[in-house]
């Protein structure tokens, strides 16, 4: 039999690239531009073709310059699951068995740094831009976990940018949710204890209008450190870890075989259970 | 001066419609089907005024039944912030200054549940999808924190969706980072002690082919409890827990107006500051 694109010996001429998935489905990488009805063509074959190897999730991953290809995925029934800046994730459920495709992700992940020197000095920022910028107030340094990031790697690597200092990660002491932080989407910030590996700093431009090492006193004593919900807590952990009153969750690595295989760090009060 | 849709005189008929958004920005809601042309004409005009206005970030909020005007917003410069099944987010830094549009979100949040009665029986349950379908293995009810939730609130829902038990939050007990488990996107799992209000069971049938209340020591004893990283983790921390040599995290509901005004609940270790 002819098709336009050539005969049915040759399928694969007539099917989207795609490579497997962990969990009997597949994904489609499109990057080179295509006729839109090329696309739906060869959308319409893989389909066929992916229903009769019994797949069930197909995901295709659109980059943004591939927009005129969109409405086609749509059409033929597929639905949006993520977006970043330059790409579309759709994916459409072709099994007869019930969806096992997983929620997109909910929360932005933020960390802020406590680090102390020697001199039971804090390290302390002045920001260039956002709320804070032209007001004077010195802050603990913060900043976003990137996407596949961990939590203590994007610890010390937000210090690291932000002043110039190493650091190794000790604990997390407290963290907060924020439900519906922009749009329906939700914040976690998670307050790090971390050990500095170095005193020098140098500050980042772009970010950061000044950084020091300020007396605890000094930083706990600004009106607006002392007036504000989250940076009195911030302050009384600051007191109660100086204290040795205080222990936050320390994380250790652990895989789960029961559950996903994935690498991942488990966060708890790991000197409660040594004590057993 | 005439133009295809009106005069000058009432320029609204030229423009999308919008509302203002806190940071200085407009949000478009496209909602009705509109001609691409139509749809180009009018984003090229709103454009124009909202520079003249001043405004920073554009955000257009389109359905997914309007897929095919989402080529014509990349086109004018519009790029992704992230997608939900039902809609796709665009944006546009139109303003001179450096750009403040959030990241999108990174992270899911699940959270499991450790439930005791007052005879030490733990409430357990036996899955009819995932990996442990027909396992036979009993383990601690799980679930997706939904989207705008707070991590209490989605333990509280989930639990009695799950198992019809009715609970009060107590605390975290240890968390889980799982970083780029679905494309580069991670996982945040939260484990959350709970107290039980009710004890008559009344199970889901969806997800959940069995719950019970079960003796500690017979889930304990399970083969891949035992062998699992994770689940051996959770018993030593039920056990810590039982003992009373183990303090978890407890939220409080704070705001920060120097950060964001926003209504959040702070994890700690709550306990060790009361002491002070």
């Amino acid at each position: 039999m002819e098709t336009i694109f050539g005969t049915v010996n040759n399928i694969n001429v007539n099917l989207l690239p795609a490579v497997n998935d962990e969990h009997g489905g597949v994904l489609v990488q499109v990057e080179a531009p295509m006729e839109p009805n090329v696309f739906h063509y060869m959308l319409q074959n893989s389909i066929t073709e992916w229903k009769l190897q019994g797949k069930k999730g197909v995901w295709i991953k659109m980059p943004i310059e591939l927009a005129n290809l969109v409405e086609i995925a749509v059409k033929e029934g597929f639905w949006y699951h993520h977006a970043e800046p330059h790409y579309l994730m759709l994916v459409h459920w072709i099994a007869d068995t019930e969806s096992t495709i997983p929620a997109n992700a909910s929360h932005k992940v933020s960390i802020g740094a406590i680090v102390f020197n020697d001199k039971r000095e804090l390290l302390v920022v002045q920001e260039n831009c956002g709320r804070l910028k032209g007001s004077g107030i010195w802050k603990i340094p913060t900043g976003t976990v990137e996407e596949g990031e961990s939590i203590y790697e994007g610890a010390i690597r937000e210090l690291k940018e932000e002043t110039g200092i190493d650091t190794e990660f000790v604990e997390v002491l407290a963290f907060r949710q924020i439900p519906k932080s922009f749009f329906n989407k939700s914040d976690l910030f998670f307050l790090c204890m971390m050990r500095p590996l170095s005193f020098d700093i140098q500050k980042q431009d772009l970010e950061i209008e000044a950084a020091q090492w300020m007396a605890f006193e000094e930083y706990a004593n600004q009106p607006l450190i002392q007036k504000d919900g989250l940076s009195k807590y911030i302050k009384d952990l600051c007191i109660a870890k100086a204290e040795g009153d205080y222990q936050g969750f320390t994380p250790i690595p652990i895989t789960s075989s029961v559950i996903d295989d994935h690498m991942s760090s488990l966060y708890f009060l790991k000197h409660a259970l040594d004590q057993e």
